[in-house]
């Protein structure tokens, strides 16, 4: 239980920075980069937990607040470092989003969700942070774009839910879900794949 | 009741087909329709539900998620085929607005919000699923601009709540007000009609 | 109580006015400066309600809904007038955002939130609401420009918690941390002052 709570943390932690090194990129000013952390952070979760209509966890937790101020300020510290780990704050964050994905459906089904809803929170949790960090820095959210992130939640999500319904352990189960979630999404950056989009409809002249 | 609860899981299908839609216009990959369909399908009760604190009821009912799926997959597969069908698709949207208003100031009436805020939330359950989708595809949304689209659902919304306080019977209300988001939808588009705006203020140089 | 309740409708009718004449600069209809003057005035207090996991107050007290729509009115019916009044508007967005960030810390505390957590939400009342107004617009938030808004009240927020520890009286704490946030945001624009942003990393030619 002390380890999810730590990796819980962690993840929380990563996904400020994520959030701050977005802003810093952008010029933003020191409050719109804590900003910026916190609502990457809590963003998913948050809207979960909105949806199962419970309160927040940071809510009551102050912990996860000091999470996010750790991060924020690691990225104002560290900014320019940062970039020179580049490739291992991507491994954190798959490992991050494996590690949510996992969580958030675990927590829709235990508050009683249908489970394809608990996939859909699942993967909510994981990717709406993001969605929003990119929505206020007024971007195309990085989920409609080209790559597979979002997408490798989902799969993880629904095998989650599928190996569930099977004698296979609980804590076996959140191993190789979340770890599917990683592999796809590690391999899909590394291998530059994506899903096909549907083919856009000629507009004939009338 | 069986009828209402049909009604409603082909208009949260149509809603799903017009969000997967404007995800494959602009090349969006196939896993992006899925996540615009979903989010333009259920953002606006989903919202409502949660102003009312009451869970939205995809996370409980699982046919909800079916009928957007089902919504999906038809907008992926017959993508070049729906333009031929604009006009129908055009009509099931103006319906589904009517409907999903009227179910939505029902609702929030039921749950004891004032009779203004039943207006406000009634309206909100048939657009804002929409302003969702345009702000997540950065667009500025359609309600913000010249077209008459929630205007006619304040309308048939204020017409609910105005017959609510007569003796006039619970279904015929919703038939009558609903009808009349359809016809102020349908006339609006056919005659090109606007509601005037605030002439702006020239700036003067100084 | 009644003198805060007063309050609480005045600054809600502000923030209406707000929200609606950036809808009448861009030459959005009267509906698009309604729905603007609606989602401006509720959109803080209502995301900290649902955090909390409590209900908005406006879905059962019309008089916000009436408040909220006689500053729309003035909007409309005054857009011109308004920007002679715009050192007017600012000094009562100042004493609002003052008076929103104090009330929603002790609202959150009084629901029991954590110090850190009640801080965080008394920021989100007073600026989220124009958050969603300038997402909603396609522009870039306000606070996440160099102007000093939100920060002044996450610093009125920090102070009122850290006083609340101290013998202080309640209301004499809420008078002294609202009057930080206006001092805060009427002295930074004043000045003209910002706080500083990270450096932006060069991206080096490989």
């Amino acid at each position: 239980m002390d380890l999810i709570y730590g990796i819980d943390l962690l993840g929380t932690m990563v996904f400020a920075i994520s959030g701050a090194m977005a802003a810093n990129r952008k010029g933003i000013d020191i409050f719109g980069a804590t900003f910026m952390g916190f609502v990457t952070a809590i963003g998913g979760g948050s809207l979960r937990d909105v949806f199962l209509n419970i309160r927040p966890v940071w809510v009551e937790d102050g912990n996860y607040l000091l999470a996010i101020f750790t991060g924020v300020l690691i990225s104002v510290l560290f900014n320019k470092n940062l970039y020179s780990f580049a490739r291992t704050l991507f491994l954190f964050d798959a490992l991050g989003i494996g590690f949510f994905t996992i969580v958030g459906v675990q927590k829709s089904l235990s508050y009683e969700s249908s489970a394809m809803a608990a996939v859909m929170l699942g993967m909510f949790s994981a990717s709406m942070g993001g969605v929003i960090r990119d929505t206020l820095m007024n971007e195309t959210p990085l989920i409609l774009r080209k790559e597979i992130y979002a997408s490798a939640c989902l799969a993880g999500a629904i095998c989650y839910v599928l190996l569930h319904m099977t004698p296979i352990s609980e804590n076996f189960n959140a191993f190789i879900s979340a770890s599917l979630v990683f592999l796809i999404r590690f391999l899909s950056v590394r291998y530059n794949l994506s899903l096909p989009s549907v083919p856009p409809v000629e507009e004939k002249e009338t």
